[in-house]
């Protein structure tokens, strides 16, 4: 079976077309600037050259229209008929309160999605127009829609609540949702086979560092706290964004610059963060490169991010009474053995030990690695992410009929043998080494 | 030597007379409603009844004026000669870097305070007006100025650096400073000797927790990191004040709404934190109370304001890699059994474990109680704050010229023999156990 799985943004579309049955990604892209002109698609496939084409989307539908020329295309094409492909899931970003787990889409869902745009008016929207449009273009197929948000659908009112004006959570929904939920399942999930222990008996700490970041606590195999609030600004520093800060920071900001609440907001989620540290970097390579040349700012930044990952680790341990294991995960959780050494120094108090030597090979997203010492009470371990690993295996278990909460189902990456193909791994390396798509001319199609 | 200690908020003025020689406070009183109309003056004594006068004080002068008259009068006063009165220390909120420990106040000084009231507009402005006052009433006296910042002001970059735009710290000064900063010294110095070790060979987690509410991370005797930021705004839960939160949420709020900076300002301080959960309650003794009488919304405050104190303490910990004991401390910290007992569940696996009964026993704010059971790793302490301890004897000892950074001054209340007075632990005992000063009626001075 062929998921193809979309996630819409305001300018652009990422994509994937997954065939289920051989384990196996057949293309991965991205359309860019649709709607704001000057559009682009960029494809990757195993064994073929990246491929770039300039094209104009004025909408999210010319958009997934082109996607679908593209995987359909003869010369760098990767299927020849529309009709093997079984289903779409769509990334939504924010389900609320209303979804606990995926769904298949239906007017009415798309009604209750729409019925969410103020708690995220810069990712529902766009989530919904790519849904409509691929609704469109794909009319006989089912559309299934994954949550960030419906993972930690089971945290606590004491996690969950703010001690902000109690009326705002009646009348907004003003309370923390989280993100990156996939992704804590995904790893929450491998993390229980790596530790021989039912899932439902394991008490985890994961850290989710790529661009954005965030901190998951997970007590009993379910997602008790986490770091990213009623949007993702709030927790840990990120690429662009603050993280914590102190609130009144901003209101003096405000009164001092003259900016407005959007202004201040755009500030908050895309000048801060390891950017506003630095002045320069959000990328963590930049950043440690410079930090080697003896650029302080650049040392600074690594310092303070890997100082607030110590204390939600220290936190977050606490809150569920002690963790089986600590879990790293996302490019930089992934890669990074500089932040992760800093993040877990000083902590064998709790017992907490890394294994220096294991965690310098761990710099791979191939492998799944414990980096502990032996004699660490609590193990460490970096497992690469797969969100769409999640996406594909909920969209053809809602159509097998096999679907259920998160806190029951069972998925197939759950099983002892399951290992990702050798043609995935190698299509994995492949995207790792090959030449970035920037050096690639984009030229307009015929 | 007798020493007056002021507290000048914008609208009222704490004082308190001590008399060095014989460890006692000779009285201690308020003026409220400085400058806003019907203010008037309370004040306690040992042995006395409690004392309220209305009496109009327009500006902080009249007030100052109206303290000194009240501590001189030959009926309710405690001295008979202005000339009895030695010096004063001024609690001053906010010392910006400026300044790491007290100082006496020159013109010098006041001119340094005036250029941090961008940074503390609420509380410095206040502060200054009560120190012109004071000068002008008392003029042939040193006065000194104490900060609540300077016991902070030993953290490193990583601790008080946000990852906000880098300018505005260049331009501003934001960041964090901290606040209780006399508190966490008082404690932390005291914890020392119960613990029986050099203060600066001490990795100590203090909780206060009063109205105001912050966590102080002592890493070898001196601050590492705190809870409250630029302003106190940030951190833990408080009476009124939201803590931390998602900072995109006042944003989304004040587009909803129309709110400006300055009412969600107000809205963040005052009617948030425990009042803003309960809808009703600041005061934790009716948010127990409300719990006990099945106010769902009172208990989940309680789980909250516990909750987010368990967190603290476990990245606290982290972050000085182990503590060697948690204190507790303030109103909330020395006599609620139950935040206690709440924000310590389920730290065992860190070392922390409680002894039940002496918990329950440690009610009081006139004994420094141990708490942790026998087998505990890490001591618990219930310490009694005494913050205008710290402002008399820096006073006295910038009077002696012995007075120097805290990072290397030894108070005399760290000495293994200092206990209060008789007569202080009486006047104590007998201001928690007095009827309130609410009922007593008030009469306009003849």
């Amino acid at each position: 079976m062929i998921i193809l799985s979309l996630n819409c943004g305001s300018s652009s579309v990422k994509y994937r077309l997954y065939n289920f049955d051989e384990r196996a990604t057949l293309a991965t892209g991205v359309v860019e600037r649709v709607s704001i002109g000057q559009s682009y698609i960029q494809q990757s496939a195993l064994g073929r050259d990246p491929f770039k084409l300039a094209y104009e989307c004025p909408t999210h539908r010319e958009a997934i229209k082109l996607i679908i020329d593209t995987l359909l295309d003869p010369k760098i094409g990767v299927i020849d008929d529309l009709a093997k492909i079984s289903a779409v899931g769509h990334r939504m970003v924010h389900g609320g309160e209303k979804f606990t787990k995926s769904v298949k889409i239906t007017p009415e869902t798309i009604e209750t999605f729409k019925s969410l745009y103020s708690l995220a008016p810069l990712h529902n929207p766009p989530n919904v127009l790519g849904v409509e449009a691929a609704l469109h273009v794909l009319p006989h197929i089912p559309h299934v829609a994954i949550m960030d948000t419906a993972w930690h659908q089971t945290m606590p009112p004491s996690s969950y609540m703010y001690a902000l004006p109690y009326e705002w959570y009646e009348k907004y929904g003003v309370r923390r949702y989280g993100f990156h939920g996939t992704s804590f399942l995904y790893v929450a999930k491998r993390a229980a086979l790596l530790l021989g222990k039912d899932p439902f008996d394991c008490n985890l700490v994961c850290l989710h560092i790529g661009n954005g970041v965030s901190a998951n606590a997970i007590k009993k195999g379910v997602s008790f706290d986490t770091s990213m609030g009623l949007t993702p600004l709030e927790g840990l520093i990120m690429g662009t964004r603050a993280g914590d800060h102190d609130a009144a920071i901003d209101l003096m900001m405000m009164e001092k610059e003259g900016i407005s609440p959007s202004k201040m907001n755009d500030l908050l989620n895309k000048k801060s963060g390891l950017l506003g540290i630095t002045g320069k970097y959000a990328d963590r390579r930049d950043i440690e490169k410079a930090a080697d040349g003896g650029d302080a700012r650049a040392k600074l930044a690594i310092e303070i991010e890997a100082y607030r990952i110590k204390k939600y680790i220290g936190g977050y341990s606490a809150a569920i009474g002690g963790a089986d294991a600590i879990i790293f995960t996302a490019g930089v959780g992934e890669m990074s053995d500089l932040i992760r050494a800093k993040s877990l120094e000083g902590l064998e108090f709790m017992g907490i030990k890394l294994d220096p030597a294991k965690n310098r090979l761990a710099t791979t997203r191939n492998a799944e690695t414990e980096i502990s010492a032996a004699d660490s009470a609590v193990k460490i371990f970096v497992i690469p992410t797969d969100e769409e690993r999640v996406y594909i295996e909920d969209v053809i278990a809602i159509l097998e009929g096999t679907y259920d909460e998160h806190t029951r189902f069972t998925y197939r990456f759950q099983s002892p043998d399951y290992v990702n193909s050798q043609r995935e791994q190698d299509f994995a390396r492949e995207c790792q080494t090959k030449p970035g798509l920037a050096a690639i001319q984009v030229k307009p199609k015929k």
